[in-house]
């Protein structure tokens, strides 16, 4: 038996480090700047505690294209690195300078906000470059260093003339990636990954005017100077505390993200945690209904102010990814499987805060201007819905801030819905009968009947909304879901008062045979009932059980299996008591074929069923009867 | 000045392979069975050559998962590792002993089939593994060995007692992954990777009947016994020559990559290149009316028969997403970005190669069977207009096969159709007018109207027939588009004759001036025309250019900026011939304001606009005159 040790040639490993290790070549620049950042931030630690004795100062990162050069050179006024540190830190593929930093200055550097990653930040520069220049001068008392290499893995390594403290790293762009010479695109990734970072990023200059002299004239020419052009915002809101930011704040760094968004955000939840796990962030609950950038500006999560990737699938909860934002924790493992993720009890724990603190938030916006919040029901509505349907943790907090509104825009609760309807909507069986509505233009006429009766109607449309009743009913004894249009409105909520009946037993099986004979059966099922005389005589009604059960099955899981190609079924309620029924009754065979004809075309009408060739006939003969 | 090696240690890499590399750790099953598949290959190609002198005869490789010792075996029956070997190939991380392979076997190797990817493969299994156990023997003459690592990284190496060929890989299976010893887990990778790959791959055992014995009687009960379960179909039709498969083949094949889908596919385009890109694939045009699986079952990539993804997003042309089937082609870069695939030579030339195959597929299938071209124009025809939006090759050669169905269900190529409203639809001014509607129902009447010129009336009702709409007028000089309910149909195509008004100019002006007192101006302009005395009194048009505009700046792209938002406008066009015209002007004030208000209810509802509280106004009202 012999033992080893697993051997690895830089040979094989740097083709890999090129073209494969990171799927997205252009992330070599927020590489080599957080690189830059966190030599700045090591240097305001060491200067901190007094082990540099140097002056810190206000230091910035500089980023210059040298198009003809075909150069792209990161500048910074860290730290540096002597000769020794460069053969240490940069002749060692992987080694991990920020991870040695943050091990040696545990204690206290803690908050210092290095970035730190994976010690292969730098050779991510060999994804884009043919070959990589590092120019460094320590802020220690000792001659700066000029490191080469062509990516061969041959480097060298010699005296530079450079004073300023600080490193300069220049890439000589290859020839497959000479649009990182292009001033927008670098611009584009700048602003992208390193917008939020803490150091100043200068890039380039613009133009500014100078101030207006006191003494000019009418004809005076503003004069433009060229100034330093920064990138970033080094403070951005999230990292502050919530006390010390008012509501414009918050609404101008949301501009700040997302500068395409012409709507401002109906409100913000700041979150901020340190135990278990660090996370700070600013989520917006935007106004969907004007969003059309819906898919687009989505929640941003960073690590240590460093842009990561808008995908946040798996650390926020899933009904609260139509929000926007930041979310920024050092604690979320990158780089790792989905399943992964879903499985780690950190993300999870996150996942759990989040939710609680937009419940929380929701609860404390409804309790301090309920009107206010009323007012945005609309648009936070189909996230929260989606929340209760979603998230059992969610569900329980709901009833406090939960709102059912009704057809005449008053907002109930779950809790003062039953209160406000507990005396006129129980039927004679003790169950609580909510009557809702999908849409208040298609079933005017049956609202309208309902509220002749003083019930509320709920107007409910949102897509998963069927879902949602189907939890309630199950979750609240006695309650019981009808949309109006379900059954005539005296069947919905029954009452023990029966109506008399003005046609005999005899002319009530007279009729309903006639109008058997003449209504298609395929379709409607008649069904005969005594109800109120000024009552509308002919109604089509479409049973809840069937009706939900198939928006259920639509709109995906629930309901019944194949249940959403079933055909469509309807019930027509002929009020006998009406004069009509009368009519009918009482008219010869080619009159009644007319009257039920013409009846049921207006009982289609109102039910939207009326269309087509139908529409176009009852039209023409409308016309017909008006000259 | 000095010179130097850039040094990598295995201390540093070896954590980043465990954690970093693959963002999906599952994959390391794909890449331990590529593996073995490449081992079975190269002993293949050797026999062939002559250069083993061993029998090939009919290797498998087999997973068994031992629950209770937490390991999962891979065991191939290839071509093994000497003691040497394993030295060379193993212990040195990144080296490709494919590549190798393929260098020494140049000539005679190319269509092997040979795998091979970045030589990391076998370290993937640190990801999901403690400890890694090899026992090796080589087809060669030599012992077995048997090499252990537990990812520390040392190793030890030492003889084995195996005498059978080949290469077994035991992983212990670390803690954090248990995961991947449930056996649905396994199964699950292996048909999700594996299931089209050239070696047979035996998981587990099935139960299976004897057949039943001639004398059998009728109480006879079936015998069930073990055999081998293999995943996957070593000989998946794309790898085939078309002209060895039927029409039921690539049916069964669709099955076998879908077997969710219930819907047999419309048709195949069978993909063969070998210059100057290596590709094969076949592509399924679904039904799409009837898939509800539309985002879920997407065409897959594989390279060499292992899947690599389902996001085909820059290879597959964009408009040809929508359909299903697989790509298989060796030399599309993995794991670059997505700029970078766009800007590769060779990817484009992917990508406009399966462009032309599909046009050259639709127009042959036109042409052999029209009859069923246009049957399944329906589910086709999204994809089709896409494309001839977005790929300009793709809308060269459309004209050959694209339709242009009517209302009637007659389907006209755009030449066809030209042709054949030419005579009846050329307006005054030599314009040729193609009417349409969007809706057969919702513009019953207009349609009606129109036929009953002798008009055609296409049915174009895909979301973005606005913008095809625009780009047919702008390439096809005096055609012009216009929806049936854009005006009245004598001002959609204007002919030299003149109707006679019966109305002089004073009473049409006295018209005029009642109407627009009694219709609300804010939404309607009015419009009197002589029209025919039994066309229709009142009706509502809506100008073509303001709602196609409007259309296409809802659906995104064109139009104009802002205009999605703008108020519907409609004119209210009255014909003044008509018997209403002159009884509305001979009555007196309050039964011209009733009969407008009908007529104008009458239009509206034609039109879908008599909605909520005003429909039920109008069925109360109309309730009331039946009686």
């Amino acid at each position: 038996m012999s033992t080893g040790k697993i051997n690895v040639s830089v040979e094989n490993i740097f083709p890999l480090i090129k073209k494969f290790l990171y799927s997205d070549h252009e992330i070599f620049l927020r590489e080599l700047v957080s690189n830059a950042t966190d030599a700045t931030l090591k240097l305001k630690h060491l200067t901190s505690i007094g082990e540099a004795k140097t002056e810190y100062g206000n230091p910035i990162i500089e980023i210059k294209i040298d198009k003809e050069g075909k150069k792209l050179h990161i500048i910074d006024q860290g730290l540096g690195m002597t000769a020794d540190e460069v053969e240490k830190y940069i002749n060692q593929v992987a080694f991990s300078g920020a991870e040695e930093f943050l091990d040696k200055y545990k204690d206290s550097a803690k908050d210092a906000g290095i970035i730190g990653h994976f010690g292969l930040g730098f050779y991510s520069a060999f994804m884009v470059a043919e070959k990589v220049e590092i120019i460094t001068k320590s802020f220690k008392d000792e001659p700066a260093a000029h490191w080469t290499c062509d990516g061969s893995p041959e480097f060298t390594l010699e005296a530079h003339t450079k004073t300023d403290r600080g490193t300069e790293i220049i890439l000589h762009i290859a020839e497959d990636s000479l649009e990182f010479l292009e001033e927008f695109k670098i611009r584009e990734l700048l602003t992208k990954y390193n917008k939020f970072m803490p150091i100043p990023i200068k890039f380039g200059t613009k133009k500014e005017a100078l101030p207006k002299p006191e003494n000019a004239g009418d004809d005076y020419k503003p004069e433009y100077i060229d100034v330093d052009n920064f990138i970033n915002n080094t403070n951005p809101a999230w990292t502050k505390q919530p006390s010390d930011l008012k509501d414009e704040d918050y609404k101008s760094f949301y501009r700040e993200l997302y500068p395409m968004q012409f709507e401002e955000p109906l409100f913000n939840i700041h979150l901020n945690v340190d135990y278990p796990f660090n996370l700070t962030g600013i989520l917006y609950f935007p106004k969907l209904a004007a969003d059309l950038q819906i898919q687009k500006d989505k929640i941003q999560l960073y690590q240590n102010q460093v842009f990561v990737t808008d995908n946040v699938e798996g650390i926020v909860p899933e009904f609260l990814m139509m929000l926007k934002g930041v979310v920024d924790s050092p604690d979320i493992p990158l780089n790792v499987s989905r399943s992964y993720l879903q499985a780690d009890g950190n993300v999870k724990k996150i996942s759990n805060y989040i939710t609680r603190k937009v419940a929380d938030k929701l609860k404390s916006l409804f309790n301090e201007n309920r009107e206010d919040f009323e007012a945005k029901w609309n648009d936070i509505k189909v996230v929260l819905e989606y929340g209760m349907l979603s998230e059992p943790k969610f569900y329980e907090k709901a009833g406090d801030f939960v709102l059912y509104p009704t057809t005449d825009n008053k907002y109930y609760t779950l809790a003062e819905l039953k209160e406000a309807i507990t005396a006129n909507q129980t039927d004679k069986d003790g169950k609580l009968v909510v009557l809702y509505a999908s849409d208040k233009d298609a079933q005017h006429s049956y609202i309208d009947i309902a509220k002749e009766k003083g019930y509320e109607v709920l107007l409910l449309d949102s897509p998963i909304v069927s879902h949602l009743i189907q939890k309630l009913e199950a979750d609240n004894e006695n309650l019981t879901f009808a949309r109006v249009d379900a059954d005539h409105i005296d069947k919905l909520i029954k009452k023990e008062d029966e109506q008399i009946s003005k046609l005999s037993e005899e002319e009530k099986e007279k009729l309903k045979t006639t109008l058997e004979t003449i209504v298609p059966k395929e379709n409607y099922t008649v069904q005969l009932e005594a109800l109120d005389s000024t009552s509308s005589p002919f109604i089509i009604t479409q049973p809840e059980f069937m009706r939900r059960m198939k928006e259920m099955s639509q709109t995906g899981g629930g309901g019944m299996f194949g249940m959403g190609n079933f055909p469509e079924m309807y019930n027509l309620v002929v009020n006998s008591n009406s004069e009509l029924a009368t009519t009918i009754l009482n008219a010869d065979e080619s009159a009644q074929k007319e009257l039920v004809k013409n009846a049921l075309d207006l009982a289609k009408l109102s039910q939207g069923l009326l269309k087509g060739e139908e529409l176009t006939a009852f039209v023409k003969r409308s016309f017909e009867t008006l000259k």
